[in-house]
């Protein structure tokens, strides 16, 4: 079986060292892999499913013999290194938001638009978490009828702001509950939070910002699934209005959603194929508590949908709750599969 | 200045201590404060801005010589007592949803139908506590132009189940917080939770459902703003799709809402509506990092309005976040502002 030299670009951050976990996992042929970070973890020893490796530092030439590489770096990172990446002759899967709206790059879910990594010329976008999780969910509905318009709104981990985010929210909870047993008053017990992560304290409250604020007073994350949306479903109509919140949850996010279709779905077909899709699981029997929660759906792939139901609003809608392990599917697996894609 | 016996039945509940406080701190011309609670409570002394009140027990017979009833007892009691309210000559101010759909019993939210106090026959109620903080924000815009849609999906706070909400979400987390330090791995740091309050942890989680499930498969909860809302604002054909959730938040219910109008209404107007609508507060500088938190607006009784933007998906619509403190405005205040115009 031929073997790939694979290079995970941001290695040593929440989302790079899933991606090296998911290699192995799913088998990924690896031959090399060749961990880049940043120079503070120049020469630290990773160790991964392929044996122990040393960091090596992302720099222009760190890409040398690399057939893939998976980036799970900022935007500035991602923009410098991709001529050094395409010129080394590797395919770049980036996971940071530099390249998703550019016109040359496909922009892939691969349950979804797989085919559009044929047409890549040395880079292919990981769309956001948020966007993956919500369209794997709903994207077996438009294939039933057209999605004219979207509505929603997120609870959104604190592991998508990176590491630091659940080790804040630990610690914020921690000072928390100490006020509180010492017999502290008002808000937060007196604790004294100092928030470095979020904007405010995310322990026991919840903070409707994530990334800054357009013209439109949009947030930069809240755009995303209407113009990533766009351009992953070929709908450049697409209408998507959105409300990204962060709530003080670990890990998986979870998305109340309503979506318009053209003609109107009878709930039968919306759930036969929800239960069909590449993806997705059907979790839907609210009688017998049984509706997607981030405490189920953390450390896996699948999407979780449930709350199936008619929106009272729209007789064209659809009403549902959907939610996913955003650094897995809505990042590092995503990310492996379109590698996986590049090799088949 | 006249005044008047008043009775709080649930008074050891958290609601009615609330209740209680908000009285006091709105300086009701109170004479004799009863409070009444279930044989547990019974001989137990209360200590209240008007003394030291002995609790007595919720009684056929325990009305006599009341002018109001506070009521923060569940639907069942409120049911049970009604008929011996009425019978004693006091008006009963209702927080249970028992009477809230009987075309003979009004429905109030002071600052928007203040009117349909006036034809009580002995019982007012008081409307859910999402529906109060949701429509104190939007009854502004509904007086621009008359709003045909919402959809809403709320972040509820743990203390709308009772003063056991927040126990419960404090010592999960207090035992995750030490089986994370204890090196404990997997699903809730290997804690064992065993949740009795909610359907299953709260602490770090979200939960999908408030109340039990109907038959076109909304919550209790969810249909709420629909059914109450439709009364409140005296529009039997205001359609709502709700998706209510439960977050670990001690106090202040968030909700994320979408509105539809009529008439296509400007940014500016709509803020302006907001900055004077009465128990509103405009809190809407987002590049400023100024937007509503649970965390601002617990304990005091103004529901803040921000995030105001187009809606993207309706060309009509209008999206904003709004946040109020639910044990407050969204239950003991509001219950209060009644009594108050009861004695106008």
């Amino acid at each position: 079986m031929k073997k790939y030299n694979i290079g995970v670009m941001g290695a040593t951050g929440a989302v790079g060292q899933e991606m090296i976990k998911v290699l192995g996992e799913r088998e990924f042929p690896v031959g090399e892999l060749r961990c880049l970070a940043s120079e503070r973890s120049e020469g630290k020893v990773l160790s991964t499913p392929f044996g122990d490796v040393k960091v090596a530092r992302t720099c222009e030439t760190a890409f040398d013999g690399l057939d893939i590489v998976l980036g799970a770096s900022e935007n500035d990172i991602a923009e410098a290194m991709a001529p050094h990446i395409k010129a080394a002759g590797a395919v770049f899967v980036d996971n940071s938001s530099a390249f998703r709206l550019d016109p040359e790059v496909p922009l892939v879910v691969p349950e979804i638009n797989p085919e559009d990594v044929e047409w890549n010329s040395g880079i292919i976008s990981n769309p956001n978490c948020t966007t993956i999780i919500s369209l794997v969910a709903i994207n077996a509905i438009n294939r039933l009828s057209e999605i004219e318009g979207i509505y929603a709104s997120s609870y959104q981990a604190t592991s998508g702001a990176g590491a630091a985010g659940p080790k804040e929210m630990y610690d914020q909870s921690a000072a928390i509950l100490k006020a509180r047993e010492e017999g502290g008053k008002g808000n937060s017990y007196g604790a004294d939070i100092d928030p470095k992560v979020f904007q405010y304290q995310i322990a026991y409250n919840v903070i409707p910002q994530i990334g800054g604020f357009g013209e439109n007073l949009y947030s930069s994350e809240e755009m995303k699934l209407q113009n990533e949306g766009r351009k992953i479903m070929h709908q450049p109509e697409l209408r998507v209005s959105c409300t990204c919140v962060r709530v003080p949850v670990e890990r998986s996010h979870a998305v109340s959603i309503n979506v318009i279709t053209k003609e109107r779905l009878s709930l039968d077909d919306v759930r036969k194929a929800v239960s069909e899709a590449p993806g997705a699981r059907l979790y839907d029997e609210p009688d017998e508590k049984i509706y997607p929660m981030p405490l189920l759906t953390s450390n896996q792939d699948i999407v979780f949908v449930g709350r199936i139901r008619r929106d009272l609003v729209n007789d064209n809608g659809i009403n549902l709750w959907c939610c996913g392990d955003q650094v897995r599917k809505g990042a590092a697996t995503n990310a492996v599969q379109i590698a996986e894609l590049l090799i088949k």
